[in-house]
């Protein structure tokens, strides 16, 4: 089994990546730190930033994540910003904000970088969907309870871990990094 | 004529520091180039990072500032990320989270990162005052049009620089850098 150290200060996404790496074979181990974050409109070039400084320091192989909800009637708003945004406003603050607007179409991003020996390489996954007019119950994870993805009527929040993974943004990303480990 | 370099992007800031750094015999010299911003809960950690990898990169003494809207209401929020929640939600948007509220409190936070050859020093400046209930007209700079600082009855953007630099933020940080910089 392939070792990849996963650093990050948020459990909750290591959470749902063990599973995801245990499927294809590898061997998560989690060091948790809060990796370094630079400011950028694209979650992309903060993952990779981190990624760098967290290899440069550590010295491992290891994958950083970095995840957005960006809002098309807000301008991409909160996108890199989410937790801030989840910590200060929070999600009826975001409810608030798109109270009487048409659209209510939105995009969950994670970018996963691997830095290694040779490499540092970025994956990106994107789920479209919409954010519900109220908050739903179910797991409590961040802005879960008021997406919904494309196709589906629950919200994240509503459904088992299994079922997200099946459809996520995050699982997307890990699936584009594991494919390309797997071929190193 | 001390000459000090200042590394922004931003042409309305530089504007506001010139004349305050004239009126303390300083020659602010614009490296129009914006720094790296890391994410963090206070300006001055940014300022800092900032001002560190600034100097690393150009080896001049330097400053570099970071400015930020705390709403009290709203647990901080814009804070360290005002620029992208003004490029997005907008003033607008921040009317809208307060709209009944009955604490419209803010604070107008700056930290100056000095840089130089042997010391990197942070200096903020902080200003109390709070929300109007609509957009003033006037300066259109970022969050002026809608701060009201404690003990007047304009909003920043309805007052004339001078007037502004009398009690600003900006202006605040910038006095205590120069009385550091009169005693080096």
């Amino acid at each position: 089994m392939r070792e990849i150290s996963i650093v990050s200060g948020n459990r909750h996404k290591v959470d749902e990546l063990m599973p995801l790496a245990k499927a294809h074979g590898i061997r998560l181990k989690w060091i948790n730190y809060s990796k370094v974050e630079i400011q950028a409109d694209g979650i992309s070039d903060i993952a990779r930033a981190g990624g760098i400084l967290a290899y440069a320091a550590l010295g491992v192989p290891l994958i950083v994540e970095d995840t957005g909800i960006f809002i098309s009637a807000l301008k991409g708003f909160p996108g890199p910003y989410s937790a801030q945004a989840y910590k200060t406003i929070g999600l009826e603050g975001i409810l608030t904000l798109l109270k009487g607007r048409k659209s209510r179409k939105a995009e969950f991003r994670t970018a996963i970088c691997y830095a290694g020996d040779e490499d540092t390489v970025v994956f990106e996954g994107v789920v479209h969907g919409t954010i519900a007019t109220r908050i739903r119950g179910g797991r409590d994870f961040g802005y879960d309870p008021i997406f919904i993805p494309e196709g589906h009527t629950k919200a994240y929040s509503e459904m088992e871990l299994a079922e997200k993974n099946s459809a996520s943004h995050r699982a997307a990303a890990f699936e584009k990094f594991a494919e390309y480990l797997s071929r190193k």
